[in-house]
């Protein structure tokens, strides 16, 4: 940073990241593809340096592979990545929940947990009006665990988990109007909702860690009702990056 | 990347990352302090390039924080937050020990480890001659362990908590010719690599998650002890990143 | 024994314990209340012999209370107890779940529990007339659990556990024409039973440890919503051996 | 009871119980060997129905079986049956620990157990002569433990489950004058009972729990050690119960 203030490639850096990013996620590179520094320079009219900074932090992020000769290429996950990262944030999460309870000072603390319980609740059964709405209590549920656990490093480890797109709480949560199975499945994550908030209040760390790490499980059946449906498979974010044995439908 | 290969940026790079680390671990840089990214081009000898991506890769890395206004400076860190980074590598490692119980597909997988912990025993009692050699396999019954989880997103995110010095295995096993604690630990640690071996080749993952976590825990001690003693404080891989309330002594 | 087969003793000791474990289950005697040998034998017109056998045997089951002076009186339970003994249930039955993982031989072994869990979700919702095949299917689900945990001992200890009248699988168990809440519990206790089945058959000992404990959860909420109801909580096995500190409805 | 006091055959009963426990544990009767009622009568010179009480109560105990035709047999056990019980008293124990972390109310509860850990560490190294008391220590840090679960129905689990001989925590731990094992193993049990003391103290449950369900793990090497060496092998309480594939040594 020079003493003016922020770099002049500081906002450039940040519109490439993002552009490079929403680019990677809806499928414009395949998945293993190799990324060309100079054709991205001319595609996103972007300085070279800009462009190399968000090659590296797109790496960082997990959908960009850095190569020994010193490329990038477009990762490529297979299913089993995907229910591994789940899996993981369950882990995490539940590191978070136990931390929560071993370290919660007042009960009070929990309240906004118990509001987000409450407003979930009375949004179902889930309709693709109030969709959106629920996905935003759902992550405003998950941010507030993270922070009752008190802890940065956790907060860290979560968000460099997260980062991958389909790792995050809400990414495989989906609304289809044609069964009732994502009611069935938000009555079930409110019931681990408030399973969690309780455990914490009681100081139940056991508990709380078993009940977020099978919270997480919800996703990953969530991506086994997808597996099912390619139309329904694509809404996956990060759904482009990832390599399939089979055509969807015959898994 | 141009089509020629490598960017010329690569190599250089990689050197401003390198030194940059090293004068971060060595405490070049007081913790909390503000880097100019021109000082630092004239301090490194580098071009900008290089150096403002050596400074996202180290905030990624996690020993830099990136300010909102764009700039970078040097992270301090709490002893609650080597504590929390122990325990988290715990917690990875603990599942990292689950999914390799309930993964292995025959017993011969685990030859390395049961290799790793004989030849530690064979090391004890623990000196300043054979130290180097203990941590050596100390970290490779750890990145066997990794290996056995059969997981890259397992493994991305252990690597990704071991960018914090103070967070990787070795990071806080020392060897103190006065006192036989190191090696009273050491033969603890034995004992804890000898039963996450027996519990993944049992298929116990419960049992496996539960000691990768405890053999953790060592590390917590080791930094109880330090935190006793200014020298050996300072032995601590990012020790200079440290902020502490009161003098070490005072603890 | 004598020589000539089984005592004469035996199957009059038998009905002396049905009909005086009966009689402490209906609340003939008052929590606390001191049980007089000579006084039982006259009201069961039973010999002395079998009655000391039998108030042995219901003091070993836990329904009475062996004095230092040599006599018996009823146990008087608090609702902590009641609490405990199901959360202990929890962890012994989470014990079988995580043995009966580890000790899987082949996935056919669980078509008994599948079959259940196919029963129990045709009979939903739940109603009067369906409720005792609920609750029969429930148990069998139950008992083949603690079958497939191959552990003689730890049956042992499950049976030792639900001889107390109101730590049984089925102990808490309700159904209520007036709320949807017992259905509403019967779907998520399926949820569970097809969870620690599948955690059973891919070998993940600790999700099916977790998922038995969390299921047992299910027998505390029921506690907790009959303690409002004095008629249904008289329902609960052994309801009269419990001293509540205040009247229900008031807790 | 009559009025008068204790039954006259309490006493009685008490005795019989008493060395007819002894006789099965000193294997004066070969396991699976069926119990003539009336041979016990004249062999203990007591009356009839203290024999059955006692027949009775070692059946509950878990060194008799009742046989449906009525009658009793001496309990033949596998090795199996000891490594379960074993780990199920790791269990229970686990679950006194977790009890005794969420339910603690000042630190200064945890005074005795401090006390036996640094009275047990004075002991060491173990030598024939400290073995006795170095056991009875053990059993007060035990009988601690469970004492703060705060838990009369987690108490009588345990109690129930260790009136199997071989399943109590001292009842695997030895002294050999040849080996250093048995002083190894006595500071690893040390370094668990400081272990599930702090965790207590710092209300970590889940650490609390793991940590005590390890602890009971010691109990299995021993029996493992003594499983090759016959004079050993007798030294376990009830070992004369145990049916043995093969001879000890070709194990």
């Amino acid at each position: 940073m020079d003493q003016s203030g922020a770099s002049p490639h500081t906002s450039q850096t940040e519109r490439v990241i993002l552009t490079l990013r929403e680019m990677l996620l809806r499928g414009d590179f395949a998945a293993g593809e190799r990324l060309a520094e100079l054709t991205l320079v001319r595609r996103l009219t972007a300085s070279r340096t800009p462009v190399r900074l968000a090659l590296d932090r797109l790496a960082r992020e997990g959908v960009l592979e850095a190569l020994p000769s010193g490329g990038f290429r477009v990762r490529a996950f297979a299913i089993a990545d995907i229910r591994d990262a789940i899996e993981i944030r369950g882990v995490l999460e539940g590191t978070a929940a136990r931390f929560a309870a071993e370290r919660l000072s007042e009960s009070d603390e929990l309240l906004r947990m118990r509001l987000c319980c409450r407003d979930s609740e009375q949004l179902l059964p889930m309709t693709l009006e109030n969709f959106v709405r629920y996905v935003e209590i759902n992550d405003a549920f998950h941010a507030e665990l993270w922070r009752l656990a008190k802890s940065a490093m956790l907060t860290r480890a979560i968000e460099g988990l997260i980062t991958l797109p389909f790792a995050a709480p809400g990414a495989l949560v989906f609304v289809n109007p044609e069964t009732d199975e994502p009611t069935q499945l938000a009555i079930l994550a409110l019931e681990h909702h408030r399973g969690i908030v309780d455990a914490i209040a009681n100081r139940e760390g056991t508990r709380a860690e078993a009940l977020a790490r099978e919270h997480a499980r919800i996703a990953r059946r969530n991506l086994n009702s997808v597996l099912t449906d390619r139309e329904l498979f694509n809404r996956i974010p990060g759904a482009s990056l990832v390599r399939l044995p089979v055509p969807i439908g015959a898994l």
